[in-house]
């Protein structure tokens, strides 16, 4: 099975519901991949689970496949967002890829003081996420959303939803990881409920920003270790981190 | 001072002890950097901390460079290994510049059964760990082992390294994780001292292998959640849990 090809598609799936196939897919199956009629190929659409499916007609630019059995359920991973600032296109794509592999429910950029980046093609990171699931057997995929201002973001939170907030300048504060750590066991905990994890870019925030996010009730800062981390690095220890103690993973 | 050419060095850093270029860093410093005298340059060599230095004499071919202050203490990670087995080229760069930036100590690459990659160019990966090192702000750089069989490996395995094995094939085991977590806290625990975390390939560990690691008294098998992880997300999910647990970041 796991040298099937593996794809997303937006059509529902279900015992006997045959899916027509646009034409790029069938481009991609027939063309690229060379599928033939009985081949079997493995889909999901993020919402039905992942259906083993046969190619009942194999044409150009169309086709049509029939599923068989459902072989995976629907993955929901826990009420979970990551934010983070954009840094260079490869670390990106690489942060977006985690996010999809560790569980994580909705992916949103954010411009802090300190972005490089300006401009964030989400269409072009929704694409890799998609491809990020397609290969790693997720069949869940996080929506990425459009590009925010920190300020703007903050503004209009939500108290409900807890904020990890990975503070590279916290030194010394080392315990507030343990803090993080002991707090979290079981998800009938205090602090069970939807959170996000915010990530600084590779200058960190800003006074400012370090200021305003200290001061929200709904923030927890969290130290990384001794060691500087890159952005992307820091994105998947803080996804494992929360994932261990307060997601799905225990 | 976050903009300064880091250099790692081979020479001695000491108050007053001037450090002569190799022909390869004066063309780097004085012809890439474009870097002249008394321009400052951090360096380190794995022992002596960071230094802040100034550039003495620059020829095409050679120079002098002057110790200033020690601008960073030796960090010394604690004794933790990574071992895993190679993967694509681009994703064993990554686990090794992950295992700088998290804090390892030596860095082994492992054949295991489903490994594909035969041949590992050690000094290749050495040389991209003290890039990592300059590019994060380490001022340890890990050792990288030639590739060795995991049988090998394992025969000669002294029982005092206890062995973090991530076993994606762990079903249903997830409690192994918080016993992980739980029995970890505090380095004074009866899991104290020197460590390995094994990571298979993208195919998994065989049978035969898994059994006889779950057969190591040394050995604790530990599951990373219910989604597959990849190999390189894996390597930095396992150091983070086991960083955060037992090592120095709490």
């Amino acid at each position: 099975m796991a040298n099937l090809v593996r794809l997303y598609v937006d059509h529902p799936l279900g015992a006997g519901q045959p899916i027509p196939l646009a034409r790029e897919q069938a481009h991609y199956l027939f063309g690229v991949m060379r599928l033939s009629v009985g081949a079997e190929v493995l889909l999901f659409n993020g919402r039905d689970g992942e259906w083993r499916v046969t190619v009942a007609e194999a044409g150009k630019r169309s086709g049509v496949l029939e599923p068989q059995e459902r072989t995976a359920p629907q993955d929901g991973p826990p009420d979970l967002w990551l934010l983070f600032a954009p840094v260079k296109k490869a670390r990106t794509d690489f942060i977006v890829e985690k996010a999809v592999e560790l569980g994580a429910r909705r992916i949103q950029p954010v411009q802090t003081e300190f972005t490089n980046s300006e401009r964030v093609r989400r269409d072009r990171l929704q694409a890799h996420a998609v491809e990020a699931a397609e290969q790693c057997g997720a069949t869940f995929v996080p929506e990425v959303g459009e590009l925010e201002k920190l300020p703007r973001l903050l503004d209009q939170w939500n108290d409900t939803r807890r904020l990890m907030f990975c503070d590279e300048g916290l030194a010394g504060a080392a315990a507030d990881l343990g803090d993080f750590l002991d707090s979290g066991s079981g998800s009938g905990g205090a602090e069970a409920g939807p959170w996000a994890i915010l990530i600084g870019p590779e200058g960190g925030f800003s006074d400012a920003e370090r200021q305003r996010l200290h001061g929200m009730e709904a923030a927890r800062a969290v130290s990384l270790g001794p060691r500087i981390l890159r952005a992307d690095t820091a994105a998947v220890a803080a996804l494992t981190l929360w994932q261990a103690t307060r997601g799905d993973w225990r």
